[in-house]
């Protein structure tokens, strides 16, 4: 499976229907989403891209801080390196582009462009803003060497946003943690940045296989009412 | 807005209905969700509620090890008490229901009714269980005092998917970050355990309130292209 095999053909029925179908219901794409290990060398057209991003990004994020940092990689070294990253895994190389979700963990510091947008769209008031700029500063600084995890809880929360986005326009989503950080920071030029940390990386492009679905624990083994213990019943 | 209040006139047009009326796409959901401070006090019925159940524990997880473990906090009492764990914030008391993420940061250890799962569906064959079994243990083990992050991950994909699935579903929610995690476990009984860990709180009911989008960070600044640095276009 390469650039020059029939995909390029199968591209127009796949690729642009994708813009005009219409998207799949929330419940229906966490219930067909599974993670793919295969895909086909179809390209994701330009607009469905922008389409992913905007999505993603509209995520919610701990006081709007935004604190994921995306970047795309979808040229061919690049992939290649990044695959060798993550001990060699092929669907980094196979699929259009991969989302590696980075978290900055000092992102929290700097919030006048978070704060003029706000004020802008009449989500927050000056009161709200000047709030923040006491409050924030103060969680972030009480968090320590947590800073790095609510970073990255806010990242995955945004990748999230992607894997149910792209099952509902047709493509298909691998989540991956099996890679290793510095490599992974290496490849995508951030390794003298001890501040910017790696949450997941997802591939993202056309199914080549399906995928059964393994299965969950019964939900009284994980969910409870109240107490942990209290199980929920099935 | 108490229990007595004009909801249980209003329940059933919107309870009811949300079981009917077909559900959100996902970029309409990703849209249309705020994180809502106010809610309405109507119940949420015992279907709808295990409908959400289902569709958050679909989340995918690392080697679909599930390691969330979710407490639906509901009781009048509780839901006090959890409140003064998250700073006296009122949302958690108007809710009919907070769900607490706890990540089990020694889930990956016990595999036994996973594994039984995914060879009874197929997903699995015995050759992938047995290299499981050895791959996960030295995964797991070489991420040493990462094992909490990589939970809390896990448990933050699913609190995502509860997010979007209730909005699909005329609910809406709000994640909550700001609480001390040692109250929390004390609130839902797990004081003395310290493999679990807090992820997030997100209330769910009805919205008594609309809010604004407080807007995002211009794509330039958070999303690049193979490179950090190099800016994906707007």
């Amino acid at each position: 499976m390469t650039s020059t095999s029939p995909s390029s053909t199968s591209q127009p029925s796949t690729s642009p229907s994708s813009l005009q179908t219409p998207a799949l219901d929330v419940p229906t794409a966490i219930l067909e989403r599974r993670a793919i290990k295969t895909f086909q060398a179809d390209p994701i057209a330009p607009d469905l891209l922008h389409r992913l991003v905007e999505l993603t990004i509209a995520a919610p994020s701990s006081f709007n801080l935004q604190q994921w940092r995306i970047v795309l990689v979808q040229e061919e070294a690049q992939k290649k390196a990044l695959s060798e990253a993550a001990w060699g895994q092929p669907q980094i190389v196979q699929a259009p582009v991969t989302f590696v979700f980075v978290a900055d963990a000092d992102g929290w510091q700097d919030r006048a462009a978070i704060n003029q947008i706000a004020l802008e769209t009449g989500a927050w008031s000056q009161q709200t803003v000047d709030y923040f700029n006491t409050a924030i500063p103060q969680f972030q600084t009480a968090l320590g060497d947590k800073n790095r995890e609510y970073a990255i809880k806010d990242a995955m929360i945004a990748a999230t946003h992607l894997m149910l986005a792209a099952q509902s326009l047709g493509l298909a989503t691998c989540p991956m943690n099996g890679w290793v950080e510095e490599q992974v920071k290496s490849v995508v030029g951030i390794a003298d940045q001890p501040n910017l940390v790696i949450a997941l990386l997802v591939p993202v492009g056309y199914a080549a296989e399906p995928r059964k679905n393994p299965g969950r624990l019964p939900l009284s083994a994980t969910v409870f009412v109240d107490r942990f213990g209290q199980s929920y019943s099935d």
